[in-house]
């Protein structure tokens, strides 16, 4: 930090007053928020958040996919701007902080710059990334990942909800399909503040976490097979129980990753035996499993172990499991040198903070295959998210914004 | 057996064809038996039976509740008849076998005593009851229930299937709404062949099971409650995984069912996440328990020690774990002099047999509250019922009925 900035600080309760304002487009009773990306209430949060952006002397643009950009001029207008944001749609039952928090953090922090009459050498770019969520299109992150490359515009205009409506005619009903072509906006590094959406700051009473990458995921269906034959007259030793199969299979998922602590998830989410009735032993299940590391290399082993493990039980228990590996996305380790600034200001700020990987994934972790990036979490209660208890705290928003403004001022200001 | 009928034997010839004439009414084109209680098929099968028994001499009567009483005079008519018989009804994806044995192997019995000329002390009777299955109408063994006492005619014509049809109305539409009263009907003992529907006997190539009584069961109700939270955000210490609890309760349930080797059985048959999802850690799991022995303390024995393993598994998983009983059935043991009786036949027709339980109920379990009662087993294929895939041997089948035969001739020329 220099002299003219050292002091700087957000206004911690207009950042919070913003959230509240906000949290009116879609509010559910609960206390939660309903906001589908691209449904009447994003599209009235939008033109809120292009108003307020315009207020602040923001130059708004809208791409193909009907992401916003908000524009603060730099001293040096030829440098990439250092970016920052999120996202305002929410899941159908979800919280007031998710994805919120870092778009609006974003825009206090451009207010906060003009408060106090201070231009970047580089410019400044607030982004809302359209359907982070995932609830109403297929896939989450959608325009992220169409900026950095991974979908066509076209592929993803034409993705369409339950209800069979287009995500071009989704755009189209709310005014949001911009005239600007996908992944043409100049964007030179970009930070991403979120809460944790896990329980690692909030048990530990660290209010900054520096987030160094995202995991890798590997998903996973199964299929067990035993045979279904009588409760009352099938003896113990004579059962092909496909259930008790999954039972030692996800007891075995457990303790891979715990064999792998800290880094490693598994996590059975689904599991369905096919005709189940109180007195037949269960001759089939179907389920899923979602495994995660921050490193390649550990999710090549944890599947290998499984694996062994698995065939291990099938050939003990007469089983047939099949398991399939439907999808798997590489560890995406963010830029050592935007991580050490975010370390850097919670230092300087004198806030507590840890490294940590990020369990979920963000539009940051797409941003990062073509654009230096890092992200800034900070705790939510008991670790809840896509709920609509989600909540955090008005000092830890208002210190994540703080890591936010001086982040983005060293990166801004750093010689280009 | 004395000289008279010592070499006398069932036509095996017969019984199979009969078996397979009567698989035409409710027949599938997998080769098993659709055939609903008082369904149209149903209907079919009791006139054809009824005609069958006419012809046979024996005088057939229907109580309230359709169950067909098919009667053999003896020469002594005071002697309360010696009865056998099983159902004809069958599972919606049913075999030719189960229940249909039994009944056709009394009819069988009744041919080849006409054939040899041979008159009984006691008279005999022939019984298809209503409903075993219980497929259509709950509770399955509905008529035999009622005729032990287990619960009144007019519950059971209340009844209504799925359409919302009763009983009542359904033994209408196909005329077998009898005149005879619930329970009136005289049965001195009653002996019921049925294939085991397990894989005992066909395992240890053993002809004959001489049934000594029902297991006792216990169905229980369970509901695991932990936390749902995020799949990649929530360490593995600090999930409180529901699926992970019924895991280890369900194999918990396996091993205490092991420790009572060989009578207890134990099964988890039905298991259901609540809101399930790939990347959540599933945070209720609701299942079912299906608990059997022959004895009773045995059952009250597993129930404690599984109690006990649930607690130290949601104390140590922090999870709430209930389980309620919600209904319990006695072991039933059968009479011990019907039960010699059944073996003395198997030796003396130099067939090999051993003693065993019944994992399944059957109207001789209901029927044994009233009446001195026992059961004969056959192998089924595989222990394979309730399947389109059923099927029992010629041979056993012949067997079995010759058994049967020499059982009832024991018992109704025994002295009084």
């Amino acid at each position: 930090m220099n002299t003219t900035t050292h002091n700087l600080r957000v206004d911690g309760s207009r950042l919070w007053s913003t959230i509240m304002e906000t949290a009116a487009f879609g509010a559910t009773p609960a206390g939660g928020l309903n906001r589908l990306t691209l449904s009447a209430e994003d599209g009235r949060v939008r033109d809120w958040f292009r108003d307020a952006c315009e207020a602040a002397g923001l130059e708004v643009g809208v791409d193909a996919l009907g992401t916003q950009f908000a524009l603060r001029k730099g001293r040096d207008t030829s440098r990439a701007p250092v970016a920052c944001g999120s996202h305002l749609d929410t899941q159908p039952t979800g919280g007031r902080f998710d994805g919120i928090l870092g778009t609006l953090a974003g825009l206090e922090v451009m207010r906060a710059l003009n408060d106090a009459g201070i231009e970047t050498e580089a410019p400044l770019l607030l982004v809302n990334w359209t359907n982070e969520e995932g609830s109403r299109f297929a896939p989450a992150m959608m325009a992220s990942a169409a900026y950095a490359g991974e979908f066509t515009a076209e592929d993803i205009l034409s993705r369409r909800d339950a209800a069979g409506i287009s995500v071009a005619e989704a755009l189209d009903a709310i005014g949001y399909r911009g005239d600007e072509p996908v992944g043409t906006r100049r964007i030179g590094r970009f930070v991403e503040l979120h809460i944790e959406q896990g329980p690692i700051l909030e048990a530990e009473n660290t209010t900054i976490g520096v987030v160094e990458g995202g995991q890798g995921i590997a998903w996973f269906d199964g299929t067990i097979t035993g045979f279904e034959s009588h409760a009352g007259t099938t003896p113990m030793p004579r059962r092909r129980d496909a259930l008790l199969g999954l039972a030692e299979i996800a007891l075995g998922a457990e303790a891979i990753a715990r064999a792998y602590w800290p880094s490693a998830v598994a996590t059975v989410g689904e599991a369905v035996i096919g005709a189940p009735s109180r007195n037949v032993v269960p001759g089939q299940v179907r389920f899923t499993l979602d495994l995660r590391d921050p490193k390649s290399e550990t999710l090549d082993a944890a599947e290998a172990a499984l694996r062994e493990r698995i065939a291990e039980i099938a050939a003990r228990r007469n089983l047939a499991v099949e398991l399939t590996r439907i999808w798997r996305k590489e560890p995406v380790p963010f830029d050592p040198a935007i991580v050490a600034s975010v370390q850097g200001a919670a230092e300087a700020l004198g806030l507590s903070h840890r490294r940590m990987v990020s369990g979920a994934g963000h539009d940051a972790c797409n941003l990062a295959a073509r654009v230096p990036t890092a992200m800034i979490f900070v705790p939510c209660r008991d670790g809840v998210s896509h709920n609509e208890s989600e909540s955090a705290t008005q000092g830890d928003c208002t210190a994540g914004a703080n890591v936010l403004l001086h982040t983005l001022l060293a990166l801004a200001n750093a010689p280009a």
